[in-house]
């Protein structure tokens, strides 16, 4: 799949900026923005220029300036790609950054495909597969948590794990065609044990991975929420309320920013998902009650927190009624209640309250209680330990195909299965581990991957 | 204003991107970006690197890593600040840039203000004013037109020409100096002619920049066209069409984009801006016709080109009427008739159709002759000419204040007003022609210019 063209692409983010970063890849990459590059220093060529070294001059297409910009050189194999690499440094105006991209395919470049220089840096082995699937991951976080898992397999974390898993199942083989060696003999496997032991090993360190594809499922796409009442109790405006509260703590400092996610929040680095049950926004309607009601329970079948909301103004009887009604249909989520609407209801039925958290959504009253309440049932303590956490659903396939081949091996020992047909089980564990990482991967594969990422990486 | 502080900002388009970079200036810049900056070559730091230099390495706050990063490093006087300035590129994430701002404000860099980083410039030396504002209007520009007006100022043809300006009233003070000087000996002022000849020639100077700013004034926010046209002739169609177009032109190599404004479209280069007249989109209301006929003359008489749309369907008799009834309301505005619905007339009227453009907006027939038609009318040749244009309306003040003192020495002369007023005046012409390059400043002044400037730039 690599080929002599040299790419290129806006690496920064759409539209207009202070900055904007135009990046090229390939072997004439150097060559081909010296066409192009007049330094301030007469006479100076990028080609002749070190490596690593950043140069001021001008961008011109033909007698046309476009630009005055900052060149950065990297050279292979020292660069993302593993390839001469050069990043052009404009001003963030979009026509300027549509020009040099015109100037560059003029002169010999072509437009990047998605994540083009990223599969270079596969292909030239800078990145194997899964750390290339993490750059796209690291590129989407935008939680503490999402960041964390990419940021572990982008170094390279996941693969060393599999490397591991890899080695011993090496071991496993050669273990196995020792005993196919004194097989002929008739003797006794002498070491049983160590071999039974460490086929034990693998299937624990395998299953723990596939195990923890619920909670990297749940780090990467947001702890799925719903939240739940009578119509009127103040859903909507509970949501909005949550929602405005994280949108303030962003934009705490100017210039900064985050990717406005229809109905996430992110507390203390942990983003938490609202799903959108039926008559959540608008208040459920009795004429479509029948249709809506189902619709919401499979909503709330999803979540892994449901947050009843009830009236401050109902009487002690009619909340208690409304929750077990809420219990009773719960299937194991995390059941938070909010007893809404305080500013209505004088005192002392919130000092009666008990678990219920009462708050005014009104008012904003009590919000950080709620936080602190959904951050408390989400059971994350699990994020800071150093756990590999699978996050891909590939990666989830992969084990789970691995592990059925162990499992063939370890009933076909029970069963003193022929130690060649063992072996073989065990060759198409480690092929599985090794779809993982891209030891062994096809055209088909790495398209599907790499399709997804964005133009510039 | 300057001050001893180090200010960090994102300067790339906000959002998620492949890559974004983080700005710090100021003295502390290195000193703060080594204190969280791990190289991968054991043991280096960013403070005894060479200037012009990129650095590979890990990004950390405490023991947590934020990002495996490139680092930049410029060194006083040679930076776009002229104060030490490191440029952080790293992963795009929204997390990530914020992280990153976040680690460095603790420590010890503050989040820049707004145009922070080119005031730092501007103060610095490194940038005259108008060519600060230059790289705002640079940033800004989405067509060709403006891009090469902005660039231009940007890098110093209009503070040269003030520079030409300056020198010449120097002159003419000298020069009525040296009258001064003979005054009391009653002599006639031996070179007259030459002090006439120098202020005439200022003066068309001025009037020329002034004068160009109608056209600087196109060029920035785009020529301003009107369509009009009965209702149902197809106005919005059309409208919608010629958006479409364009938007179709932009997006041709992947990955670029240009910032969509409302009803704007750029054909080669050039900006037009179609004007919001009422009943455009949704075709006039007899109702409340008094009011909206006149709100729509008075839009129309903002336009430079009008675009009237009649329809193939109508009698040529019925064309020659409404065309006559726009063309006597015309006050000097480019006026182009569109013969709309071609798609259900057919042939002969098409034929007779003269000066009109024959056109199907609904099946986007002859649009490419409509908007050649748009392209000659509207006169730009001057574009390509290298004359100083004018776009900045505190420049065009500037220069109407300093045409004013520059007149009042013209009519002292002719009336022997006595030399010391009028080299007051000359010092007047000066001091406004100053306050465009920033000889001449307030603090109130740069405050109002760089509020406007994007954070980060």
């Amino acid at each position: 799949m690599l080929n002599d063209s040299t790419i290129c692409a806006i690496a920064t983010s759409p539209g207009k900026g202070a900055v904007a970063v135009i990046r090229l890849s390939g072997k004439d990459a150097v060559k081909i923005c010296n066409k192009v590059f007049v330094s301030v220093t007469k006479g100076k060529k990028l080609t002749k220029q070190a490596a690593n070294t950043l140069h001021y001059g001008t961008l011109k297409d033909g007698k046309t300036i476009i630009d005055d910009v900052i060149i950065s050189i990297f050279r292979s194999p020292n660069s993302y790609t593993g390839e001469d690499v050069i990043e052009i440094s404009c001003h963030g105006s979009t026509y300027i950054q549509q020009q040099i991209m015109q100037v560059l395919i003029k002169n010999g470049a072509r437009p990047a495909g998605p994540g083009e220089f990223t599969l270079r840096a596969f292909l030239n082995n800078k990145l194997d597969l899964s750390q290339s699937e993490a750059v796209a991951d690291l590129i989407a976080s935008t939680s503490k948590a999402a960041h964390r898992v990419a940021m572990q397999q982008m170094r390279g974390g996941f693969s060393d794990e599999i490397s591991i898993l890899r080695n011993q199942l090496l071991e496993l083989v050669s273990l196995i065609e020792l005993e196919l060696d004194f097989a002929e003999e008739d003797v006794e496997f002498a070491d049983r044990k160590k071999l039974d032991d460490l086929i034990k090993k693998i299937q624990q360190h395998i299953q723990e991975l596939i195990k923890s594809y619920n909670l990297g499922n749940v780090i990467k796409r947001g702890i799925p929420v719903a939240i739940t009442g009578r119509p009127n109790v103040g859903k909507s405006t509970l949501l909005n309320v949550l929602l405005e509260e994280e949108r303030a703590i962003v934009s705490e400092i100017p210039g900064t920013t985050r990717d406005i996610i229809e109905d996430t929040i992110v507390i203390e680095g942990v983003e938490f998902r609202f799903i959108d049950t039926a008559g959540l926004r608008k208040g459920s309607k009795d004429k479509i009650e029948a249709v809506g009601i189902k619709k919401t329970w499979e909503k709330i079948g999803q979540a892994a927190v449901v947050i009843q909301v009830v009236e401050a103004t109902d009487t002690v009887q009619e909340i208690d009624e409304q929750v077990s009604e809420i219990k009773k249909r719960l299937k194991g989520q995390e059941h938070i209640v909010v007893m809404n609407k305080i500013d209505l209801a004088k005192g002392q039925k919130i000092k009666g309250a008990g678990e219920w958290i009462p708050v005014s959504a009104k008012d904003k009253k009590n919000i950080d209680k709620l936080l602190e309440a959904l951050l408390k049932v989400s059971d994350l303590a699990k994020l800071d330990s150093t756990d590999t956490i699978v996050t891909n659903a590939r990666h989830y396939e992969a084990l789970v195909r691995s592990a059925e081949a162990i499992e063939r091996v370890v009933s076909g020992m029970e069963n003193s299965i022929a130690t060649d047909l063992l072996a073989q089980d065990i060759r198409e564990a480690l092929h599985y581990l090794g779809e993982i990482t891209g030891e062994i991967t096809t055209d088909e594969i790495l398209g599907n991957i790499f399709k997804k990422f964005c133009i510039g990486k």
